[in-house]
């Protein structure tokens, strides 16, 4: 998984405190510390899967001697039916770490399955499907891996990597040219400077301004398609707002270089996965 | 907000370092420490409010000089255009905070709006809604609260305290006879034992064994008034499965005490709920 | 040791910080670091052992080369000079965590000893002995791990897995059964709701609210018995108040399912147990 | 109190999660938000008050609007019935502190109290009493400020911060002036060298290899004697090993300069300190 | 500050605990708790200020009934003997806080100082000043503030939020195409790509792969103004290796964009600046 | 390495956390999971290395199967161009890790050198150099170790474990006699005092308050061999002050014990050490 595992340990560890608390006090109680088992993660519709590093992770932390045997890679296409991993040992260890598990991959393939669907509606246009930063609030990094499993592309990590300037912000500096102008001089020389638009008259002084990205936001395809005339590849082109599975080709066809869709991560459902023991 | 103050002030700080990093580059290089504005959340959909004690954290973490303004309480009911609160204050911390505090407010009042849509189905039935440990992981504490604020009621707060008996305990303590005899001995005297059941010889088991709540685990509503009858007020009952708004009410009928639905959180499409600066 | 293991791990690490700090400056600047050695964990006193895995768990924190061989196993009784425990390798790591080891030991193994006492003197009744939640600040899983292992049952956890209501509550609610009644709606499915009673008539009224579990505050025996009588198994009763080894067991005649010690817990005196360097 | 304030809200908060967690479902279920009231810290027996900041710092962090009176001074005695101090408030943040804050406070004076005493017995000698490392794992620094407040000296504060050579350690150096004249030359300036002693010879090494400190361990008093005239102020004398209130006063009559005494803190009686609400 | 208060906050504490401790045993035990006093910051050589707002929390941590006053401002110069700022309030604070205040004052200031004067070498060019990862460990998010107080401008904060392709990755990719075009495909799309060269040859390769900026890394003037030329405003350019106040401006005449500055912040030689207590 | 390994691996987590983010970008792109390298750490000028346990640390916290292979050891002198050590493994691994690394290894190296340099000027006089409080925020255990690793003692770690008597203290206390009188009855037995004086007079009266050390701060040699000869073995001797490389020599002439300098670690140049991939 192309994460700092240091911060995967850290999530991980303060999901399963919050689980397990002080102790699982059903399983500790029922079953020696002799008693072995199997656990069998079970697909239960179709999708794609994305995080199976970071369960195997969780049964390691609870108990290093588990061993652990993944039948699909990540981003993989699965079946209802598919065994995608075991994990094999303490009974104790596997029914304890089951749930927490299943929260993050349910989560995290959801995120790669619709990002799936999104990518290839759009497979034949030179466009790539963006995420955006409504992400829950702790999970960034794991739902961001989870878009790029799916073949999608992340926007910026946060607040503090690129700058986006929004109306409020063009408000604040008076024009989009002194927005984009100040921020130039004061910037990370590698931090790059998005204009949010919202006609054909911002995306020219977006790119008189130098803008490196132009974001259309909420534009009809016949106003998207002019905009992408106009800027003819002088600065990358999203388009955002309201994009769903319906309508992401048509916006596909305008030209667009990436098309942000917020679902991605807000509004995830998660997909039915589970662990069958033996 | 009926919840320990530090822990929530825990996962808003983690969530503003997340999202702010090492500081909000676009924000901090256009508006001067001096620019004040005012930010007013409006709801650009009906449902119901939860989280505004926490957003109302989130901007004092930011800036202990901003004055909130709350027009809504928890729980009531908002439709589009209504204003449920204003943030007043330097534009540097509004902005700063927006997103953190829309991602948090979207996906606890979506929460909320389901669950009330669960209880107001079987509002006249004496049958209460319950959630399940599928939460997100971090964020369990706040999402069982917006549980409540739709009206639903807490299972267990994880594995440390209630015992769930399910299917593989069962096994492998032999019988759910001894399954819930033992832990009687083990548990905490304050912690119930809950025991999973598939068919009416395992309620019967399970009411002989002496369990305090007996889950009914994707039964038939045929199956499940049956297993009311028998049980007859001796342990409290759930049903557990593949509920939906469409069939929760026919379940609700079956007579059982508590229905547990876990898309209550595990799969929450957030709300729109957007804030608008001025 | 059936308690989350990362939590231990926690308490552990801050422990060995807390007493080691940058360094043990007497230790290190005296053996080499392939100076090898032994130390027996040695019983200066008679006593029940409670927390051996977690003095591994503190060992091998300092030096996971270290071997450690274990004589007797969690809740064995042992004698003054019986040697319950041999760690090998470097003398630095053994010598640098020999007092931490022992305070957890001596404590730990102190509250098993009196638990013990108590489960004792009552063995020939049909009740249990409680723990407080006057446990030492940051210890609490730990010490209640102690009770456990020294035959006694643990009691809530804290605030918030049970509700437990005293007489300010009574007060706050207007009566025990309004408090009962509001708590019921509002708590956790699996949350049981204990009453605090000092005196028959508030017996009446906590078996009619519903009580789950009606605590009988420092009552003479004869109405304790009374109580036991009137409340006849139809909710569970405790003892609280004021017990000591002396008159345990009159108040275990009475019938009642448990009694609760603060001493336990909040009032140890540390077992004498040494460590001996070879 | 002398103490790093930042240390002490670190324990302060965790104590506090440890016993809230979540929610305290009782108090927040019944008392409204503004239901206010009155907490009277009131002392059930005699003793040594220890620890009211820290108490004042842990209902400040549940509610900074809580307004604290205090009639004690910290060392002030107390006798049965005084009222120590009082919080006045929202009912919900008195009642959920209650137990922590007393927790601490039963234990913080409890040690007070016992080093007093020691602290009198040997008043009319020029001999202080001393505490160990034998504290409570995570409490040491408060622990440390209880032995002052009754009027204790402080031994080293752990580790890192003094030398204390004991037989292993000279076994390990192959000699006393081996083992002291190895550490001056690499430990900090400012760290002092302790030698432990058990026989007359080893005070005569101790003294010729330039200790700072020497500890008679376990010695009787008579070689006690023997041993402060031949160190005649060369070194500071302690006395350690197996003292208690009964024999303190034969061990000062000795002449040594400290006296050590585990039980300060290793065996501690909580006092009897309670919380009267109105 | 333009910089994440929360990070600032956690800096600020980790030091103080450091240095304070369990406490400032020598302050403490001489001042009283009412002993009021003031501290002049003040200079004891010229240069740039950097870092009163941290110094501000700093001592705000330690009381928060400190009064601050301020007569310089971030970025200005002062000379040897220059009032910087004043803290007035309890003694205990003042003195306890004045290393840490010192320490991070010092430090700060310096790499103000020094990027100043890079700055003021470069200053009739088109030519901009850069940081490097060069940092000290912990302590990144304050350097590279301090290197915008004092005019220069930040490279990349991390590994995470830009690519830099040297010599080993373009090896490891095949080539300098490769690498680029590899990365173009995963990347974020607000990261930007640069490649470090060597010689011209590699300078028409970034070219023609599209990096966003090209590093000419330790190469001659003359070689420098050749690749200049050969950019031609197509990629930034940044000048790398062995930069000093010597040869800077020979550099910066090459026409690059960029000058990165390694003892900007790895060989920073503390500013004399000290507290003058009254 | 004779620190705490607790302590270190907190300063390691925290620093790859804050230079890898949420991932390398450009390593983890561009090199597949099982791409080997070795990566050897050379000097590029001549020095005293420290740290390399540290190193070590570093690249096992990234990946435990990395091979780490050692040419010198801490303290041993090294030349331009000496191989130190390998590390070999993932390319992915050795990348990420190489510049947290060198930022730590070219720091600490830097310390031992200079105070190597120190060392040597004095080592014909029984006098040893010191380091100070002025070191860089969060490392001082690495700072003060690294010292040690030169030939340098430590000065007190920190404002707790030794108490340094300055002007501001003698005039709070009346005198010095008042200010050490004072703190010998509160201090731990085990602090030293020391006090810092500035003229003649003062060491007589610090001689005559019984401090353990006295601090002769910015004395002209001719004064410091007064002082030296008036203390006449009855205190340590601390030099401090502007004390340069030029001029230490002359100021161990006079007598002193020790020689405390904060540019040992407040003004490091870091050393010039690369890795070299292959």
């Amino acid at each position: 998984m192309d994460i700092n595992p240091l911060i995967c340990r850290d999530i991980v560890e303060r999901a399963l405190v919050e689980d397990i608390g002080s102790g699982d006090i059903t399983t500790l109680n029922i079953f020696g510390n002799d008693h072995a088992g199997s656990g069998l993660i079970i697909a239960k519709e179709k999708g794609i899967i994305a995080g199976l590093p970071l369960i195997k992770m969780i049964f390691k932390t609870l108990g290093d001697d588990l061993k652990w045997d993944q039948f699909s890679n990540e981003g993989d296409q699965f079946r209802s039916g598919d065994v995608i991993a075991e994990i094999r040992g303490k009974m104790q260890r596997i029914l304890t770490g089951e749930r927490v598990a299943l929260n993050f991959l349910q989560r995290l393939s959801a995120i790669a399955t619709i990002t799936r669907a999104y990518v290839e509606k759009t497979a034949k246009y030179d466009c790539l499907v963006l995420d955006t930063r409504k992400t829950t609030p702790g999970l960034r990094v794991l739902e961001k891996y989870a878009v790029r499993v799916g073949g999608g592309v992340n926007h910026r990590l946060g607040l503090y990597d690129a700058a986006l300037v929004k109306d409020n912000h063009i408000r604040g500096a008076g024009s989009i040219k002194n927005a984009v102008t100040g921020l130039r001089k004061k910037l990370p020389m590698t931090a790059k400077i998005e204009v949010e638009v919202e006609n054909i008259n911002q995306v020219r002084e977006a790119l008189e301004a130098g803008a490196d990205i132009i974001m259309l936001d909420n534009m009809p395809p016949g106003t998207m398609k002019e905009a992408v005339g106009l800027i003819d590849g002088k600065a990358l082109v999203e388009a955002s707002g309201n994009i769903t599975l319906d309508n992401v080709e048509s916006v596909a066809e305008t030209g667009v270089d990436y098309i942000s869709v917020g679902a991605l991560t807000h509004s995830v459902r998660s997909l039915d996965i589970s662990m069958e023991i033996r």
